[in-house]
């Protein structure tokens, strides 16, 4: 059995595994102020075109979403953010648990529109009111889907004329960029937003996310935070290895690549069966929508979840390749598929 | 040069490596319900001889405590500590960003006392002040003392009396358990606390804690308290395999005990020449008391770090040492000493 | 010119500030520990006929929401409101700033239903989420609208069956209690709830609201609360003070009554120029749906708020009469509404 | 029998109670936005000489001091206090409940020094550890002393020198501006000092502090801040009658130094008998040392409290004088004292 339950069911790719090996009895400075995460600092700033950006490593998306929202706003601001983002649903209250609001706004697809920042803007006015600071989108989407440049222009435009933060969760950043329909460089994109991070977790590292602080006037302290809020390991370097690793031979897209890849293969699947899809196929999720009597069996073979009820005959599961997905797994799906559909 | 500046500036100790090497592959389930940790948790249960203990697996240790001082604390309880505790000191005010007061008492080598405990009692009284609800203590301590079992004893006497949670940081458990002095095993340990943890970043792991709940009604609902503080790693059973490696053939004791020796020779060297420590030698940490003169040179060789002002014409020094060290950094140590003071 | 832009616009009832006024020189003790406060407690008691209730005087409403519900839940659990609910919208995030999410459920009049909080316990599966552990409703609610006995008794239910706990917001209590449709006694109502309080400053005080707890083990501590979120005040006698004088004769409900009234002839006159309501007006907040050309005129004279666009030629404004509302006012609101439609 | 137990145990002076009275069927606008609010703010200015001082009615103190430091502090800085201070004991953890460690140095007779911020400021060294940023003292103090002209300057020399918000808690200004040894005008303590208040509730109001930013880039957005802290209560204009009354014809220092020729009396008496202080006494908090047996009868008949031992036979007890202190209850210690030490 193979699981498609998400993209962080295996360890780390064999390259990151590698330095690990090697670099595990160098003696290296704790907190992140090592020569592996000096040098993927700079690997980073190089490939997002952005020479004087502050990056910082973080051992998770949620630690990193509530880090950055509690750091940068003051407290009686509020974030946007769509519905289905992982900062409203997923995470606990951890960022309620800061002293903030989630606005959430209805958003199609996972993708928060300009509209719907607008209408959060004009429903908070004044001071009996939470005080709209940030927006939060997430690139690939919590349903798999991307922005396109001209959506995130479109975002960063009513950000900047409202004096918002555009802050962008890539925790699945590589599975936006090698999307096939994507017009948006990582250049572009780090012009066009406030702060966001490359994560690693969803991508092949063991653990880590790389937090760029596009404009440096956020960050001012920002360590401090990360320390208060148990975001700054002592073996700090070990995140530093990740990202030396997957950025070296453009490995971190490729492995985004593939991931794409391989869910686009299991997507042809169920479209060859007649199935519809909760959001449109595109990146390492997909969400068929599937006749509820075929739940139970994809659940057990392929450990698929987030089942949502789409009407009293259908479901929507969800199903995430990574770049340890094999085409062997792919194949036993269609054959399952085709098995139990025949 | 060899840095004595702590005890995680290595990677993990080659038995991790090698589990973790060899599961790399392997699909498991995520945040920590995978059967690497429910083996290592077995593994602790029998270690500790509490076969009904609630165990979890922390990314590191300022989060371990931030995360049990939250969740068990109502919004008005304070927590007691001595002034050297690490939570009162060293993590950025982690504790109060959770909204709790740490009361910090005077402690002599670290060490909280039943009498200081007393006074924290007696001082807060009634509603205008924040109510002591939990005592805080480290085994071993900040400045590298340890507990004895009477001690123990009659810290948790006072806090049965009085309705305290007794909460052990564990961050150098292993240090404390194979100090020469120590007449106290994890088994006594467990049954005179209610929460404590083993610490496995600085002592082989590459990262991560295991927390134990010596009382069951105290862990109710925390996995959802360690998802809102962001410490439930997506690859969870990494964690579970730090502790699964560390607790075969009796590696984590071992580790410890070697670390232990090695600033056993550390410190002769130091007394050797005369020198006088500001607290008691007996685990991996010693802070020997040097002439001004010699400080800039033993930062620059060791990478020794807290150094604070004796008196106008002493310093004291932390010299850390770890599973890591080599006798013959201990050597070229006392090679040092002894050309520099000739 | 008469304001009818809300039920706080004037000092206190001239019983309250006769009382004030003839115990201002008595020496009382501070912190609500005092006579006037005993007094009203056991005055509150009689009325709701609830001899063991525990009550405390608030100074305001936002102060007591934002109490109750961190004193009653712990970090990870969350409060069910309606989207319309105070707590959700017009506190500036004031129950976010203690730690928890408000989860805003659709409302139809800002009335919660059994099915609305059904679909958020549905909805929250998992310590990924927040965990549901209250439901609050208020009562007129921000709308002006009331829960039936049987309303509430279906809430009261499902909160029973799953552990949930009820706090009702009476900051209108008055005003539903004299709705002329309302069916439920106050006795009947506090054997519904879990917590509740009797809204001073909008029926007649000068400020204050009662907070009546009706379970006994949800208050332990909650003196430590008050102070910690200074809702203790030195001369908390004052607040005292209010309830005696409000709950003599019956003075509450007679106030509370009179502002109903002025409310229905209110009403009368928009129903008498065919306009519609936003909700069904019944206690002191009406909300009629006039032409846009009508609010300039209506906001100058009447400083009526809460302006919502319907649609792109109508506007709902908010008509809120108080104790003090004179029968001259409604007059002259006939008059300007004759005169200006005529 | 009179009570000295503390400065608000009667309502509020007759004058204050006659403006409210007077304006008690007014109908003015909510939360602070009245005329009365504004004229009180105007008297304020004028009497600061600080015409553009933003200017905030806050109902209490402890919600101004949590108001204030959360206000200004970023999550991960600390305010240094002395530890006698009103936020580090008597406020139940308000502070740290809004995320911030106070940092308590040693300080005699309740005055903070610039040695003791010094040394603050020294041993708080990098990211590790939480940020100095904020300077609180109180004036009077807790133990009723005053700080000169000199020492306020030497305070304010070490903040500007290190970037640290000076804050001034004068809960009890009036009592020391009017203290025989003062040398500090208001407008020069308004110049040396970033925000202070000026407490109304111990010097003859009902309620309310008047909250002065001396710097307008530190209000920005404050009102927000005062809603979600739920301190800008509905019936705001109350707040500001009180300021409105207390600042005509010079009332409020009268009545301060009314409380303070009180006290200097009852501090004569025990000086007569030849008891010592706890601290010099100069305003209108005194803490006579009697003989143990006498703190029985002292209580019982002038409710005095705060008792602390001093050594086996002694006790320091606290007699606090007010605007409402009669010359007769002086008399009465008197001969109560004389009658019991005869």
């Amino acid at each position: 059995m193979y699981s498609f339950v998400n993209d962080y069911s295996e360890g780390t790719h064999p390259k990151v595994l590698e330095l690990m090996v090697k670099s595990n009895f160098e003696q290296n400075i704790g907190y992140g102020l090592d020569k592996h995460c000096e040098n993927a600092r700079g690997l980073i700033r190089d490939w997002i075109g952005m020479p004087d950006s502050d990056i910082h490593f973080i051992p998770g998306g949620t630690q990193t979403n509530m880090l950055v929202i509690s750091s940068l706003l003051r407290p009686h601001q509020c974030v946007i953010a769509a519905d289905t983002g992982h900062i409203n649903v997923h995470e606990t209250g951890a960022i309620e648990a800061t002293g903030h609001k989630v606005v959430a706004m209805p958003a199609k697809y996972g993708k928060l529109t300009p509209e719907a920042i607008r209408a959060a803007l004009d429903y908070h006015v004044g001071e009996h009111m939470v005080q709209p600071k940030m927006v939060y989108i997430s690139n690939s989407t919590e349903l798999g889907t991307i922005y396109t440049k001209a959506e995130l222009g479109a975002i960063r435009e009513i950000c900047l004329k409202n004096g918002l933060i555009l802050f962008l969760d890539g925790a699945r950043l590589g599975a936006a960029l090698t999307c096939k329909s994507n017009d948006l460089s990582i250049s572009e994109l780090a012009k066009l937003v406030d702060v966001f991070y490359i994560g690693g977790t969803k991508n092949g590292a063991l653990l880590g996310e790389a937090l760029v602080f596009c404009r440096e006037d956020l960050s001012v302290d920002f360590r401090y935070m990360m320390k208060q809020r148990a975001a700054m390991p002592a073996k700090g370097f070990v995140l530093g290895m990740q990202f030396e690793a997957l950025l070296q031979d453009n490995l971190y897209l490729k492995l985004a690549a593939h991931a794409n890849e391989m869910a686009e293969e299991a997507a042809r699947i169920f479209k060859e069966h007649g199935f519809d899809f909760h959001a449109p196929p595109c990146t390492n999720q997909i969400f068929p929508i599937v006749p509820n009597e075929l739940v139970k069996g994809l659940t057990e073979e392929f450990g698929c979840l987030d089942q949502t009820k789409v009407d009293g005959n259908h479901t929507c599961v969800r199903f995430v390749t990574s770049w340890a997905t094999t085409p062997e797994s792919i194949d036993y799906l269609r054959k399952y598929m085709n098995h139990i559909l025949r």
